[in-house]
């Protein structure tokens, strides 16, 4: 039986596996790698992961995936090296003597410029729009503009050309965001989705380090969940697809539905860990059809125990926020220079939705177009967890209101007095389904707050982008589950 | 309207935020702040987020939360110093003249030692097992063995008492993993499951660094799907509550299922952006009770472009569990070390639930029991998109397995060649659902790759974790879906 046990400290720089390995083979004897196996007449080749094989190193993982146009383009003292581009074709210019090609590998925002001379393609015919290729060549200074460096193809396989008859982009044309939405399967390979997709990711980690750098334990929230958080409608059921449809509770043995809010049972955490959060998908069966409403979106939530301003939590909403812009104009300027140009193209004048969304922009406007908190909303229109404040009219709950967006992120403390949450539960009709959130209170209760976000919402209003379906790589809304 | 434009690089270290306040405050016209005002007829105060207030620094942020016992414990340095526990009291003794209470803020798991003289507190009957407290004091030099440092109490204040005879866990007993399952909303406060909530999170940081170190995108893949991977069965089906039984396709205008891969999502984003991965929840109806199932578990899947080997996908999987494990040992060895002297208590000798599971048992066996690649499927016991070796009898496929676990990841080459992937298609009768699948290889194909794990395995795998329901904060499988 193999031990797994942790490592040791004493790993050194260079070879930080060398521990793991040695922990890993501490009681396996010596065995030949790789070796093969005959099992039901079939030939497997069989190889060891952690024997006999070097520790990784940098670049020896780099050896086969090529170096990315990100860590070349704009960086003159790359003049003279020898260059792989592994990317597909934007651009493509046919001189006398000479093609241009822009090629991009979505590492980035920008193209590299391939040159082509004739000696070196027998075919230039196989260059297409969208088409895919495997260019070698050294790194030249560009004699263009616009680019410092450029690559001189001294080979050039085309891995894929692409029919330019069907193929819904097209060369030189600026589609718009609307059109390409139509295409969730190729949109990412717009200058504009792409660099979309590279925001996205950098937020989701921006996210994920804000939190863990503060000391929160992550709580992976289920998707399925028999509790229903704010005991309202807009939820979606879930069963298998092979059930009779008169006995569609067989599979959990209880009716079954998808997320709305993960708050929750991520107090349950915050309740042993004091600092929980959680980043996930979650779902509204709402027919919104909104520019800033989905189906399937992903909602940040922080909880913290003991807890006892609403001040403590919107101080927290704040860092969140300015930790996660400033994560992602850092790392991603050009990508959001990129689209802030795009997205202030056309002003857009048509404000809200709806009353309660007009009030938001009432109240944004009133203070000089900035983001504000909302504070100590009346406790009737807030859920039953949110803590009553002294006054009985209100609660110590807070909207982060911002601008073109409205609501951004809503926080309040959670009621922690057993016999007030308990009247507040049974007020709602809801003591049946919520004993195990007076537990919570039963047994050492403390007070505790926090506050949820829709990451979409983070990200139209970040990156200034107006409608949510572009923020998202696999928009869900009524009528539109594509892919 | 505000504008909002990337920061500029001259922040400076001491105030990272403050470029990003004048940014956002570029245009507008100064405001006093906090504010007040009226609105329908309800008390509001509003604060304002980026203006008039200090940014954010760390010490302003420690003001309110207290520090964590894990910043403190075994540090000698600490003596001398004030300090305020915030925590859940887990051992209780009291002396003659003094008590002692072994409490825990879920930070570490370790427990920090608060004596208590009878000075202090006036009834020491409120100290109860589970029971909440907010303790200052001052750090000295322990007296006892195990620690190198208390807390020497001057004030506390129980925020909530914990009611023992309901409370299902008691004092001074180990109670079993299994006996702990049962309450999902508590069980994060035992030993243990504190424990694997911490390393499951630290896991969580380092899938995302490992991938975002390497260039990948992160892609949120959706959990609502009209596609279905694998063309198999074990979905979910998903429609809203209020949904009328005989119209159940009404609201996305199509069925939809919960998603069981997000491969060939991620396919269409890795080409455009060549390397990309997920890491979400992934959904199984399969009506299995085993130690290593889970009707909604996470997956980590990753795909890469322009790769032409099978020997290359395998790298890139056996650094990805190199990386993790190392993160994870490192990061966590203290409660890695904890949770493998659990684990390892009751040895264990049932292997496997199926034929296929006992072959993998064999290999790994075989081998001398350590982590095995499995190369070079039989072709028709793999998916469509395996891509077909020039043997036109095996798949460029491979299966990762690992003692006690059996498959940890799975992974192959993607057919890239149009007329291949549409016999195939073909031949498994899905050509109607997979023409967008197609599209990819029509327009600028490239040869790609990829894998994909069970996070929840890898977590037992590293752990040494027997069962997969401990590994996950609330775990749903055929018959229960609490919370």
């Amino acid at each position: 039986m193999i031990t797994i046990t942790p490592l040791q400290r004493q790993r050194s720089p260079e070879n930080p596996f060398c521990s793991l390995s040695q922990r890993y083979l501490r009681i396996k004897s010596k065995m030949a790698a790789p070796m093969v196996c005959n099992h039901r007449g079939h030939f497997l080749k069989i190889l060891h992961l952690l024997h006999g094989r070097p520790p990784f190193s940098r670049a020896f993982c780099d050896s086969f995936i090529a170096k990315s146009v990100k860590d070349l383009i704009g960086v003159v003292e790359n003049v003279g090296k020898d260059f792989e581009a592994k990317a597909w074709i934007r651009g493509l210019r046919q001189h006398k003597g000479v093609t241009f090609l822009d090629v991009n590998d979505g590492s980035c925002a920008q193209d590299l410029q391939v040159v082509v001379k004739p000696q070196t393609v027998h075919n230039n015919s196989e260059f297409t729009f969208g088409g895919a290729i495997e260019v070698k060549g050294q790194i030249v200074k560009s004699q263009s503009k616009g680019q410092p460096i450029e690559l001189l193809a001294s080979s050039i396989h085309v891995t894929g050309a692409c029919e330019a008859e069907a193929y819904p982009f097209k060369a030189k044309v600026r589609h718009p965001l609307k059109y390409t939405r139509q295409y969730p399967h190729l949109r990412s390979r717009t200058p504009i989705n792409g660099a979309l997709m590279r925001v996205r990711s950098s937020a989701t980690l921006a996210v994920h380090n804000f939190f863990q750098d503060e000391g929160y334990v992550n709580v992976h929230t289920p998707v399925l969940t028999s509790s229903d958080c704010e005991g309202g409608g807009n939820l979606f059921r879930v069963q298998p697809s092979d059930d009779e449809k008169d006995d569609d509770d067989h599979f959990f043995g209880t009716p079954v539905y998808l997320l709305v809010s993960g708050q929750l049972q991520l107090e349950t955490i915050a309740c042993s860990h004091t600092k929980a959060y959680t980043f996930g998908p979650t779902f509204r069966a709402e027919n919104s059809r909104t520019r800033r409403h989905l189906a399937e979106f992903y909602m940040v939530e922080g909880e913290i125990a003991f807890t006892k301003s609403l001040q403590d939590v919107t101080e927290v909403m704040e860092q969140f926020v300015k930790s996660v812009a400033s994560a992602v104009y850092t790392k991603c300027s050009e990508d959001v220079q990129f689209i802030s140009e795009r997205t202030m193209e056309g002003t857009r004048n048509m404000w809200g939705i709806d009353l309660h969304s007009e009030h938001e922009t009432f109240l944004v406007h009133h203070c000089g177009n900035i983001p504000v908190f909302v504070v100590d909303y009346p406790k009737d229109i807030k859920p039953f967890y949110a803590r009553q404040n002294g006054d009985d009219k209100t609660a110590a709950a807070v909207d982060l209101l911002v601008p073109r967006i409205g609501e951004l992120i809503g926080g309040s403390l959670r009621e922690e007095r057993l016999d007030v949450l308990q009247r507040r539960i049974q007020h709602s009709g809801l003591q049946d389904d919520y004993q195990w959130y007076l537990d919570l209170r039963r047994f050492g209760t403390v007070p505790h707050g926090g506050f949820g976000l829709g990451f979409e919402r983070l990200l139209q209003f970040l990156l200034g982008v107006d409608h949510i379906r572009d923020v998202i790589p696999f928009p869900r809304f009524p009528g539109s589950c594509l892919l």
